[in-house]
């Protein structure tokens, strides 16, 4: 009796599970795609409270056996070679991985696995239990989704509705209101680039959006204002990414992001040889939550130089008693601060990003970009005077520097906790 | 001192082994397309002795560490959890398999590993140290050429010249001699269908010639004759199945031909609705030899009735005394043999099909179908009367049935050691 | 001194029509596509006043000799042969139809001579010297535009953005309200088909909306609400044609409304075999006009019964007494008129439809649809309660029938000024 | 009782011509498609002999009324206007243009006009009475074969087979002998261009072949050795158009040839800049002809230097003596030459070349390239071998060279009967 017939009643539960036994036996080896199509139905009709206890047996009874791969792990701990070393493997890769692959042969089977694996992430948190279980998700759609077998293509006005639809759906930095506005973010000085599966052909799983620009710019506004006109292409001098969203929420640590951009840049710089510099304009999610309780840093970056600037930037802000949050909220002027403020907020900024990028649970914004091996390279004061870019970070905003022949070394800088910046960030020290 | 430094001189050696360490570092991970170039780019310099080399330092030094395998597999076993599973998972896992996955990653990664596997699988028999190297490659290779990935199109006269060469070069079973023949098979009552990655869209990875017929074919003349007058479509009846060849030798143990067959035939029936039967027509290798080493058998299937049947026929056509292995090979007339030649040499045949082709080592065809779930359906006297058709099987040739509503059963049965047949084949006994 | 000189002092005028003279030269046989752009840069250069200029040079310096026609006419008369009937069609074609075609062999020609003949038709009313230049952009239009060269495609979800945006603009029977709106005329069982020309392969030239039914439909609501829920697919019987648009100005009086109707009923029909009965449901212009000026007809088809039976009805309605056209205008409910008010606007109806279509100047959506060899079908009261509906035929909307095996015959009794109608038409008499 | 009922008891022609008679009635107008295909039906079932009854009722039946142009011709002359000229012109058009613009605008309407004019074309050595008939053709194939609707596409070998064996089979100017030597000619030195009609997509209509080379060639040898290795494209400086060849009988005196070079240069000039020069390598057809029938010249251009000069070189040949003309037909070597005939023979080809071409009847393959505007560049002594080579021209070819800033004025040039040449051809006067 296994663990789903003594822990529900559920006959489609049953029926569900089955399917995907019968899938990974020997019967399933040389007809798989039949029985997938069986499994991904049978799981369709899974109630909520159903699919927890699927994705129970997943996690239990799809597992290597752990008396095998011990025996096997000893016997290449005694003798490392090619015979020991391929039992080991077979023996120690999960069958749910072979449950996958052969789900994936179905038409519709990536969609399918996407679908659970969706499904699967909304249920993780409770159930930490089932991380086995998406860590093999996650290996095989890191293989699946791999840069090399994604189509780049441009998204224009030329592209399906449906695609655009997703676009606007899918913007996840500056929203996008209505086609309209989609419409002046596709003229010729703005771009548009996502990656495509073969599989998903109308399906963009993440999207990068950019401004080709005369000069590095230092506030949000230009880049998404509707009724800009759009610059002569003999101008173009910068390329600015102001906005990166997935689509894909069942692509959640596939990182695909770093390649898109590099693979943008590459062909812009292609297509306009005078595009000389790639930079992003970027949020500062954290910052003002970090001042707020107090702007902590690690000891081991602590200076008395540091900490004496930090205590005199905190005091003169004088954060609660001046109702900053409120302020902030209410719709604050960043252009009203006085000097001393924002020479304070923009020294602690600078700080903040310098030595707190690195940090687990830091800002994912420079994390992202500065392990891509970007480079910290501008703070501009006043840049996104939207209420949430007040709260995240008083108006703040930041650019990144591509440029491509250093990514290699200031990624590796990076992942060794050392953040790669412009001497201009530092100013105001 | 590595490895290869110790054995080697050669600095081109060290620049490919160097590149494909970097490419799995850190610094590999958010940076992997130039890197991934850069390997291939090494991997293509290195002379032949030196690839011998490079794969020596695949199979040496890109392997799991044993003792961290060992304390993994001890942690999982005492406490089988998703977190000892995870952890598990990482460290038994080759490097190896990271390393391709990041070579894929560049444009025409996929070629490349391709192109590297060719050149192992030539080593592999002289070299079998490099078989956990081989299974790390075919292992990836099963995941990125599942058949949910692939898409299959019809090979015709509007395919581009690019894709009918290969054509023409890689048929394996029936040669096509030059353009003219080709033509003919790509007629409308024959018709070509070829399984593509959409990384290589002129590359036919493997394809299956099928005729258009009214009746299940007896003789492989009439398919392949480039003089035969098209069928028109309304009396297509049979969907014969007479060549299936690979094409890409870095997809050996990559199982194609399977699900190819099984989507061809749900094509077919969805475009010609009155197409009831589906059956190959099949040499049967290895049948002659066998005949010649004393068509023995294994002791368990043996019954004396059996016995006495094998024997008077191995009596009967004397093959040594009558200098068949000569006649064969000298144009021997099948339509000239005696009946009870006849007779004997079709009993012979449906034995060797029917308990021979489960048996290892036993004819590869076989194998293959009735793997597939087809069944063995008839045999056919005088059907392939060349020199090769005449050697390996005296000219008979074989109909294997697959009817898709029952190819999961039998297939499973033969995974057991039994062959479905129909009764038509064992008549002659 | 030429025309143009002596009236008009302007450059940019004499370097267009000299560009325009020069491409008709000896030189420009050989070397058009350089020249037919200096045509149309000249052309676009133009101001509007200039532009009446260049028609004006266009009308009066591109046409046959009059002498050489007469010489070539009068020879043909005497000796109609082959020589003389050469020599005729030569002299007789203006020059300009030579100019429009080697304008059109450069690339965009075609678009630039749609545009030339958009400017023109705008100044036609006031210039009828310019008819005969307009003819020959319309005899060499009906030639390029001929259905046999036109693609039709279905516009979908799928379309690129830059289509659906020209859809929602074009729509010119129900307006569209926006993206959404749009959708919903694009879901599986509403259908949207254009018409496009090799050259200009993103602009619709004509299209049609029609609604798949399960019955003839007898109100536009269902057919263009938002909200509705699509049919299934098994349930489709009807094909209602609810909407036909032109989008290119410059196309006027070449007819392809026809023919796109003609082969979406033939697509569709091939698409679903259960569709059996193809209409359109079409508004009424000019009916409550016709009905205001006192319901005149002509003396050839009057009766003294039909005479009478208008009489009553005109009688009944009272027209100015009541107030009619402010009441329709202010939103009369057609479904609160009396039954007799009814009986008298249906039989009334029926009247103009059938009497009235045939007659120069009438209803031009009739004259369209019974033109293509449509009957006169089925009236619907209360079918189109818009403002423009009520105004127009008091809410009254029609469905015109299209019997393929019938559209000929139709057509021809229409042309001869019958009007094919089904005995329900005549019912409320 | 009409003429074909008449001259013929036919009855198929009899239904041949009154389908087109029916199509071109009123009835024709709206429901043309239907009638079109019973035309186009009709006519593929006469038999060779009642072709040419229909052609002749075409001939005969489907011309202006002599009377009605007449009149309009007059009333035109009278006061020319925009009424009598549009009367004029509907008058003069000839039914037949009619006829086929209904035609083609059936599905393979187009396809079906060309067949009609190659059939047509067969015949009219022997009927001249056809002339008008195949004008008509001729004139709206130019109007629908212009190059602004014609595409151009590069055929390589990813261009399907169908389109190469199309190729293979209609090259006529160096014959391709099979698929390999085809492949040669399609490697990334070697290019093939075609147009093609948006209706007919794998028909090219005639095609140019191109050498991309370091030095203008001076042999054609080397451009179509099918061994010769591919020159890298770094090297490229001169592109040589070696062949060109109509496809398309029925296009006969629609002249594309022009449009397409200009167009290829156009081309290969954006992909190459460094691409300079831009020549043919030509045959020169006539020129041996005219020297064994004396190298007469017409009197205006004879000058006393030139007959002298004339003179000596005839008789330094003493051609009938010297049995040249069996000299070349047996394979003479040009490299075998005597100084002296070889001086004499490029002096008369120079002649032939400069004073020749304009002439009525002269080398049609000078006449193509310097009525495009081409200019004689240069003469190459054993430049072609073959017997063909030898027979026509002593093994002489000659380069023209496409300046395309000179083209207009060059065309313009010739057509007043000059030819422009560089010096160098006269070098050996």
């Amino acid at each position: 009796m296994s663990f789903f017939e003594r822990f529900t009643g559920s006959k489609q539960l049953a029926r569900a599970v089955t399917a995907a036994k019968k899938l990974i036996s020997e019967r399933g080896e040389s007809n798989s795609t039949s029985m997938a199509l069986e499994v991904m139905q049978q799981f369709q009709k899974l109630e909520e409270t159903q699919r927890v206890d699927f994705y129970r047996a997943l996690a239990l009874e799809f597992n290597p056996e752990p008396k095998d791969v011990l025996k096997a792990a000893q016997a290449y701990a005694e003798d490392p070679n090619a015979r020991t070393l391929i039992a080991l493997t077979k023996v120690a890769e999960t069958p749910r991985q072979e449950l996958l692959r052969r789900i994936n042969r179905a038409p519709e089977g990536t969609r399918a696995i996407l679908t659970m694996r969706r499904n699967l992430l909304k249920l993780l948190d409770k159930h930490p239990e089932f991380a086995a279980v998406d860590q093999d998700f996650r290996h095989l759609l890191i293989s699946w989704f791999n840069p090399g077998f994604l189509k780049m293509h441009r998204v224009d006005w030329h592209s399906p509705a449906q695609i655009l639809e997703k676009i606007i759906e899918q913007e996840a930095v500056h929203e996008i209101d209505g086609w309209e506005d989609l419409r002046r973010r596709l003229q010729p000085d703005r771009r548009c680039f996502a990656f495509f599966h073969p599989q998903l052909p109308e399906e963009p799983l993440i999207f990068v959006e950019v401004a080709l620009l005369s000069e590095i710019p230092d506030r949000v506004g230009p880049l998404v204002d509707k009724k800009s006109t759009p610059l002569e292409c003999e101008k173009f001098k910068v390329a600015a990414f102001y906005s990166i969203s997935n689509c894909e929420p069942g692509l959640r640590n596939v990182s695909l992001g770093n390649f898109l951009i590099k693979r943008v840049a590459a062909q812009l710089k292609a297509e306009f040889p005078a595009l000389k510099t790639f930079v992003t304009l970027s949020p500062i999610p954290g910052f003002m939550e970090w001042v707020a309780s107090g702007a902590t840093m690690e000891e081991s970056v602590k200076t008395p130089a540091l900490v004496e600037r930090i205590q005199e930037a905190i005091g003169l802000l004088n954060l609660q008693e001046k109702g900053w949050h409120q302020r902030l909220s209410e719709g604050w002027m960043p252009t009203l601060a006085s000097g001393k403020e924002r020479d304070a907020l923009s020294a602690l900024c600078s700080l903040y990003l310098i030595h707190c990028s690195p940090k687990k649970g830091g800002n994912p914004v420079a994390k992202f970009h500065l392990g891509n091996g970007a480079k910290l390279y501008r703070l501009h004061w006043a840049a996104n005077p939207s209420k949430r870019g007040l709260r995240e970070s008083a108006g703040i905003m930041v650019n990144y520097l591509y440029d491509l022949d250093r990514v290699e070394e200031n990624h590796e800088r990076f992942v060794k906790g050392e953040v790669v910046y412009s001497r201009g960030v530092i100013r105001s020290f």
